[in-house]
């Protein structure tokens, strides 16, 4: 494995916990720990690394390690999984080195869409973070406040979907308040298949016709 | 990257295209060509790799090379994908260095289920693929063929979830008369969350209230 990518390994680790340890990364990256520690020495050496203040022994990246990591933050609902979602998935991993997916909460889809969702926020975090494309999943606030997720992912790019144009311009308002300046972009590959809404009226028929 | 993962990796392109070349191992593995040529010359001195017979150029895993490689199998239909597929292909993946998933054709289900697929194969296809667990997938025949697939695929072992007790005893059936001899195994770790057959129902509910 090499370098790089294993300071996108220790990013992961340090959205997750906040920081990271050599016997987390040895976990994470399938090494031996003093393989690990060794690696973290290195970085230290770099810069890419500091100590967490006060905190012995607990690490994170430095702002040079930081710059080495394209991170990219997308999101929705997630209920369902279908192609489609897969496909964007796919090419917002394409865009950066850490994916991070924000799934909607449970209270946000009753709020937006008048409507439940079929799995509960938990079910659908494992499932989304199952996807080979997806590096770290996080539950959106009841509130969606999406300007607290920007600013604990610090995402060097912002991905919506074909059809999030109103999140996407909601985003577009937030950014002039932010301390950082990600870039904005939409992708939207038409991908041959069925989508969620038109899943659930396909299975209400199928239904009733057994 | 270690060597054992990446017999694992030409094994899969073996799966695939029934062979593998340096330039599709360079791909998959993300090396250059020199590197992936480099590999294979060291695997082909190794004894696990030989050359294809009358097609130059083109290699496959030796029986020493196939050695290395614990192959799993499992199958499913894998139609809406819940909580309760990803933990039975994690715990499938932990006992195996390559994982096949065989989905259920179209025909199958209908045959096999009396109901349609609310995903057709293709798209199973591909979200069974996109699951980090899983390295292969194939679309199981029309006519259910389980040894076909088992040939083809010569897995260690044969993984069954906690509901596949039927399917598991016409595999057993059929061992006797199979060249290679897969262990079987039987996981069912209890998920909470919804089975796709209330989910179904589930979702009927949900259409009729809205």
């Amino acid at each position: 494995m090499v370098c790089e990518k294993m300071i996108d390994r220790l990013y992961v680790l340090q959205l997750e916990r906040g920081f990271f340890t050599p016997r987390l990364a040895s976990k994470m990256l399938c090494i031996a720990k003093s393989d690990a520690k060794k690696m973290i020495r290195e970085m230290l050496d770099k810069g890419f690394v500091r100590e967490v203040e006060g905190k012995k022994g607990r690490y994170m990246l430095s702002k040079k390690g930081r710059k080495m990591v394209r991170v990219g933050l997308t999101g929705g609902c997630f209920d369902i999984l279908h192609a489609g979602h897969i496909k964007m998935l796919e090419s917002a991993k394409k865009l950066c080195d850490v994916l991070v997916v924000v799934i909607a909460s449970d209270e946000t889809i009753i709020k937006e869409k008048n409507r439940q969702a079929v799995f509960d926020e938990k079910e659908r975090k494992m499932l989304v973070g199952a996807i080979k494309y997806v590096d770290f999943v996080i539950i959106g606030s009841k509130s969606m406040n999406i300007k607290s997720v920007i600013e604990r992912v610090k995402p060097d790019i912002i991905i919506f979907g074909k059809d999030q144009k109103k999140l996407e311009e909601r985003v577009k308002e937030l950014i002039p308040r932010l301390k950082i300046k990600p870039k904005i972009k939409r992708i939207g590959t038409w991908v041959k298949g069925k989508k969620s809404s038109k899943i659930r009226s396909w299975l209400a028929k199928l239904n009733s016709a057994y």
